[in-house]
């Protein structure tokens, strides 16, 4: 399939700006959130504005792409066929909830299971982060910028980011804290929004031992256009979600890997 | 001495802004930065940006108020008297260096060695954050918004917040886990922007384990004035940091001492 196919810029974005239209006025609202039930974990929070966006999101694409697959966060999957869309309508729950802007509506497509084009937008700071194989971008008020990962190699020199300590088990916080004590410094918190920053070569690494496919194939293509790399901690593809890394480059990718497995 | 003599909001917001002129422009544009030597700190980085900023705050209130002594992040304490500005021009270096719009220029004032009046200012996403004991608001482009803390007093509705687990020690970290395992949920990564919204209503409890005057002090009238409490966990003022807690209110700060001391 060419991608000549696959929908454009312009759809993915009449898509994000459905979304912002739910998310925006209920950020630092105080929202309700419920808890979903996952196992082993404590306290995974959903809200009305997850739902409502999801369901809009899902909306538009059904009127478009009526022979296109859906796979959302709140929905799980609707139809079959080798074009898919993956949802998060907010990926970062809980800093949305928390009144902090680093949470994001993540969409992609697949084809035949490999991420081909995802965007990420911020409607609060007013951004976009968007990849489709041939480039890598995001754009506000400020401007265009092209994404480009850094070429920090070392993995003395490398900046790491992660989401939360508590989802590691002990055997893969066992590699994590390995990575942490070899890196320049480890921050915490940033949830998509850290991803988006590797892919504009700000951060050098992002850790995250357990991803759902919604929580990481938006973000494939915008990583990948950009020069970086995401795989599983086995090395291969992590559009099915896991245990995933994604690195500024190869060399800090292999490094970095070596340090996750040493644990597990 | 009268709040009438103290400097004004307006000079305040000529100080952010002239910060603003030197890290907005230097954010995201993978800064070098060296390493502080701190005790217990693996890697705690300063960038031209923090010093050029602290540079530029220093020099206008010099112009303004001769009389008055400064403390900054960069370059220590000088002059001396009851008044004293309390600075930090990018809390959050780690942030700041990964390109996520959760840092912030701090300034406060304190009298006698009490905080009265403080300001947050985050140039990316255009907001500020000021108290001063009889008001507490934030203002962007998207207008005024008075800030009041929440009314969540139990543990288990309460949303929890903290920059890293890093600086915790087995002690504190006890503690601190203790209280995690309490609330709804524990974010991290947030810096000084989580206290803001913690003013704002939207988290709840702060824990911070190792703080600087200049990390806290301008943040302590923000959240005092918009209902909050800030302490050490000894239950003493903040102004000199240490283990710092804020609450949105007293029988959420009383809960939480009690969770966080009983580890220590």
């Amino acid at each position: 399939m060419s991608n000549d196919a696959l929908p454009s810029l312009d759809f993915f974005l009449s898509l994000v700006e459905a979304a912002s239209f739910i998310t925006l006025p209920k950020f630092r609202t105080r929202l309700a959130a419920d808890a979903k039930v996952k196992p082993g974990v404590k306290f995974d929070p959903v809200t009305d504005a997850d739902r409502e966006a999801e369901i809009a999101i899902r909306e538009i694409i059904k009127s478009a792409y009526p022979d296109h697959s859906i796979l959302g966060e709140e929905f799980g999957t609707t139809g079959v066929g080798p074009i898919q869309w993956v949802i998060d309508p907010i990926d970062g729950t809980k800093p949305y909830l928390c009144g902090i802007p680093v949470w994001g509506t993540l969409i992609g497509v697949t084809v035949d299971g490999r991420a081909t084009r995802g965007i990420m937008s911020q409607p609060y700071t007013g951004e976009f982060f968007w990849g489709d194989q041939s480039e890598a971008f995001s754009e506000s008020a400020r401007g265009r910028s092209t994404l480009r990962t850094s070429n920090v190699s070392a993995l003395s020199e490398a900046i790491c980011h992660t989401t939360s300590p508590e989802p590691f088990t002990r055997r893969s916080g066992r590699g994590f804290a390995k990575l942490s004590s070899a890196v320049k410094f480890t921050r915490y918190g940033g949830e998509c929004y850290a991803f988006a920053m590797l892919a504009a070569g700000q951060i050098d690494l992002c850790v995250e031992p357990s991803m759902q496919p919604y929580d990481i194939v938006p973000l494939i293509p915008i990583i990948e256009s950009a020069g970086g790399i995401v795989t599983r901690f086995d090395g291969g593809r992590a559009e099915r979600g896991g245990k995933v890394l994604a690195s500024a480059n190869r060399a800090l990718h292999e490094a970095a890997l070596e340090m996750l497995n040493d644990g597990c």
